[in-house]
């Protein structure tokens, strides 16, 4: 069967995103003063064959782990659908 | 009232991704060799404040269409919650 894996791998909440605070205080110059906080991460759309929904699910954690995502620094979380 | 937007930047389906295709090219390492496609883009998390829904959606799509995402090579899509 085919998934699709949407997964997005944000900063942690205890740490400082520079990338997200540059993009707050720089807002305001667009006019949008009332923004109050922007974090900025990774977005990833994969797309995978697995026998299961389980199985799927192995594959998508298995690669943020030791792939997509510094642990260290970064949470993911994703949503899995049928493809 | 306080909202959140969850966006999504990824580079238009017609464009290649070379982050996307590094990925998988070398995912084979860790045996998850049934990932046929990857495709890699930003997850932005913005809190705002704002009058209405409506008003909030603005201030979001302003903010992606002149800040966020380069729309000649992106495109973008949100989620927004209350907060």
């Amino acid at each position: 069967m085919k998934f699709i894996a949407e997964i997005d791998i944000m900063p942690h909440k205890e740490l400082l995103d520079p990338q997200g605070k540059a993009v707050v205080n720089n807002i305001g110059h667009l006019d949008l003063n009332r923004v109050t906080d922007v974090r900025i991460g990774r977005h990833v759309t994969m797309t995978l064959e697995a026998a299961s929904e389980p199985e799927a699910r192995q594959t998508v954690e298995t690669a943020c782990q030791k792939l997509l995502a510094n642990l260290i620094v970064e949470t993911f979380s994703y949503e899995l659908n049928k493809g």
